[in-house]
């Protein structure tokens, strides 16, 4: 299969999320890594002298004696995976799809745009059918700029589609426990986080509150018709490597059983699954009977780190139901989402090798 | 003032709330620790030999030299503070009360009694007046038991009260994130809290539900009437020594603004402000500006740990005020709370010494 | 090969190496988890409810269903692997040798026995000779006691073995900072490690300073001499899950060089990588270069947790050599180590099927 | 008392260190802070505003009103405390000394110059008199540079002391387990403390290693004679907020038994005790009986963070005695250090008010 593997460039490699893209691309079957850029202060050094790793003992062999290239430098692969700090991402990811390049964002600065599809694979995947008029409106000739979500938010709508689906949802409150590595390295300094939480994370509860509306609303042909749901979300942060924990409070439209809920919570299938792509969770949603799980150490590389993992459903004495979601932040809630986005618009010819 | 202290014996003394009990006491003006009882165990050792002491570097010394009393052997002191573990304090704390003692328990058991008054001075003083009713009920003649509410319940509830009192509230979600110290020793594993959050604590959630109703009622003479509102608990454990945080969604019956809230909660003061009492914090509620804040580690102390700290006022998309709770969980959160109780009730008459 | 595999009971399975026990059995090419052992409150449970499975996600499906023994029931397994609490362990295993089971004990009570060899099978894999005195002195069979050393001894000696062969060792200095995982479940409460370290595990600084002699020493034929070194231990207990860390100052024989030491560990091989054993690490020592490593969170994973990660080897001012050593305590340290020693056992003929 | 206070300018203010600085002179009796000094980008704001700070819930009230200076605005308090980062620190404080300042400084640059006497007032406070040496071959007319030792030299010297004095030490072999305060803020990544320990923090070892000699060493009236011991030091981090453990074997001159070694530990009394300083502990060394003390979370605070604590002195099996010192590093490690180094100059006539 070698001779069919696309060629990949990752933006923002040397980044927590970057590495994740490296490790994660190590043995693809359709991917191959080929370039890796980082920033200027990175550029020219090899990949495993630049980046202080930090998902696994060191970086694959391959990768690491690449020579980061200058964020000037001409990309030369097809597929871009870019991981871009927000506010110099936007640019730098039109300009390549114009220049031809199929670009998976997990910046942020492109996930609301009107024209730019924001994609969970089992969760809207029909919304990949904007990059038309994305190439029509901006004059992409065959690249184009597809993003997944904010990492608190893919777990948190991984987990409310199939409740979405089967009994619709007027609101959710979401309070989130959230992992260190969310913030990249160095990120949140160790004095904040022994022996404490944070509760406060920038620009967090916006994102969850108004991607979620996207993800679950449907792109109509012409643009993307916003979910009618609330969402309401309190961030912290709290010593815990990896794994975010949400805990939610969900109200229905047609009332259900907490049995119910697990029901469509494990029968859950989607494109991805149908599609059997390479990184694609056998199930999506996997639930967790035990009353004290999910727990970040032990369930975050479950499915390894990209299902999303429930526990505690069981009845709300105010609304309808009460639920704990568990998700690997930087795999599923990033540099995996992100590589299932690539695959499945592979698999649905939106890229051509 | 010496002569004019009441003796104190502490019920559980050797446990975690129990340490706290002897720390508080320490230099008290009115109350005397007299006597410390633990288990069967420690009955007979010295104080500072039978408990693992984890509240600072070693207990007082006057207490360390007392001998543990085994919990067979009469109890001598008038006041009787109780961290017994529930199932077996209900019992114990009637039997005391019978017998003519003062009963501050820290105990579940007899918390939701019909006769026996559930205290935060702050928040339902007038309670106190159930006091009567359950010497007659129960035949007591001068005893009584009168107890405070689990920790993540109190600081919760103090800072509703000045909410409830000015607008009302119809419905509150909280979730919380709480420390170590509130399972007693030992308590969590550490396997548990390394690099991980348990998303369940037994019974926790019924207590924060149950509690504040009647709490934030009313006691007509005859009965307690339970307030008017939907409380809705997600309980986490999390690595932190000391200080649950809680985030919390409200839904006002009369509309109001963050900046409103905000100055209801600066201005509350209630009994035990304006009778001096020796524990009570000058503001019950302190309300912090900085955007990340309160946290545990920084904060938790504040007011030698009797006041609720309330950060991050903000409107509710979904419902009206979003904020962040914290309050030291072994202080206000329970030992502290019992003496405060201890104090009102002596200024206003219900104990003769 | 699955008619070859030898059948293996585990004592003291639901506890915290037992359950190591049972993960590294899982696929094991030559053993076959046949048997689970409990305590009386486990025994008639099915093992999966049984145990607070803590080193991943969930248990193996196979062994999770099967039924936890009564410490009574007879073992029917020809292969035994111990890891009952230390007291109770020494008359049961020499009773099951006795009885004809092929014993690999990870409990403390005959590592140090005249005649029980004590065996890391790339140091001192000569004394399973030893088997035959015991079998003869204690009137076994077939049936013999090995055991494996204390999770904290096994990475020094490892990690000291080619230094000794090499250069001899006069001294060792050792310091350690000991993960959590090794004082088993519910083992250290998360009080004493959040925010704190514990100077002191009972019993620790003897293990290493006493097994470390007899493992760098020979077995003659009759008796176990040991080495001629001195070690000096300091414990230390961090808020670590998994991986023992250590510093070791050495005071050699003849004179080395950093790169002379680096040289010998790196190129150490021994018995069980010429045997091609499945357990074996290609390394049993592995050296890292950079200066702030090893890691436990990052490096104890290497080699599958089989292999000693060394680093910072470099002069010491006072004596010859400092160094750090890390290694995975309840695999390589504990689970591991047995499983190894029975699978060099069995390839030089111990163990008949 | 007011008016014989002395204004103190604490230059890098807002830092980790500095933060202490301006918490311990709050409520100081003699010693005044008039000026806080901090970077380019915190110049001009308030130091409330301008500082992340750490050390408590708030900043005291007074300080954080002031506004920062510039590092370019003159001094213009007799006293200097320094916290400036290496590198910075050696021209400033020989210049402002030479402008007629008394700079007490905490950063390495000067420690080890010549002309330089590095204090600790219990230890080596006759090394004052190299002030007057300093102030002729500088050319200072009555300022003067200062400098305390390095935090994790400072607790283990002040354990050593009185043991050289009574036994004289050989050698030395310490390691550290260091708090994340240590290292400043933001300091340490998240991510590297976690679930984990670094065993490195560059340019530590050597600090211990040299700075222990020219404390235990002597002033002869024109030179610093190091004193004669080797000292080996290997430094770790650990997930620990505030307060240095450390390890050590120490090989004596005249042989001690542990109950020796602990007698001249409790009777240590030096000049801060006899001059009775305002920040003098009463004991410079405590000794713990427990066996797993001294632990930082429950110990570190003892005696206002002045004390070093030391536990488990014992035999070691290789040299003469084994020990454990735990201290606070950001204040007898650091701030309170050089407050205390203040005070004694003061009383003992170095500064005119």
């Amino acid at each position: 299969m070698a001779e069919k593997k696309l060629d990949v460039a990752v933006l923002g490699a040397t980044g927590s999320v970057g590495q994740r893209y490296v490790e994660l691309l190590e043995h693809h079957p359709t991917l191959q890594l080929a370039e890796v850029f980082g920033s200027e202060r990175s550029a020219g050094r090899s990949y495993g002298e630049a980046c202080d790793w930090r998902v696994s003992a060191a970086p694959p062999e391959d990768p690491a004696r690449m020579t980061v290239k200058h964020p000037e430098q001409p990309v030369e692969s097809p597929v871009v995976f870019c991981s871009l700090p927000g506010g110099i991402a936007r640019e730098t990811e039109l300009k390549l799809a114009s220049d031809g390049h199929y670009v998976f964002s997990n910046a942020k600065d492109n996930r609301m745009a009107d024209n730019v599809p924001l994609i969970i694979p089992e969760v809207n995947w029909q919304h990949a059918a904007a990059i038309e008029r994305q190439q029509k409106e901006l004059g992409f000739k065959d690249g184009f700029v597809v993003t997944n979500p904010n990492c608190s938010t893919i777990h948190l709508v991984l987990a409310l589609k199939p409740i979405w689906d089967a009994f619709g949802i007027e609101r959710c409150f979401a309070t989130t426990l959230q992992a260190t590595s969310g913030a990249g390295y160095p990120g949140v300094p160790s004095l904040d986080l022994i022996d404490n939480v944070v509760p406060y994370i920038g620009g967090e509860e916006e994102k969850i509150e108004e991607e979620t509306l996207k993800l679950l609303g449907d792109f109509d042909g012409e643009r993307f018709n916003f979910a009618k749901l609330g969402v309401s979300a309190q961030c912290n942060r709290v010593p815990v490597r990896h794994g975010h924990l949400e805990t939610a409070n969900l109200e229905l439209r047609s009332k259900a059983s907490p049995a119910e809920v697990i029901d469509v919570l494990r029968n859950f299938r989607s494109r991805p699954q149908e599609l059997g792509l390479p990184s694609a969770p056998p199930q999506p949603v996997i639930v967790m009977d035990q009353p004290d799980r999910p727990q970040p150490a032990l369930d975050r590389d479950v499915a390894n780190g990209m299902a999303s993992i429930v526990g505690r459903v069981r009845e709300c004495n105010l609304l309808d139901i009460r639920m704990v979601v568990l998700g690997h932040n930087t795999i599923r809630g990033a540099a995996g989402a992100s590589i299932l986005n690539a695959e499945m618009l592979m698999a649905d010819g939106y890229m051509s090798a």
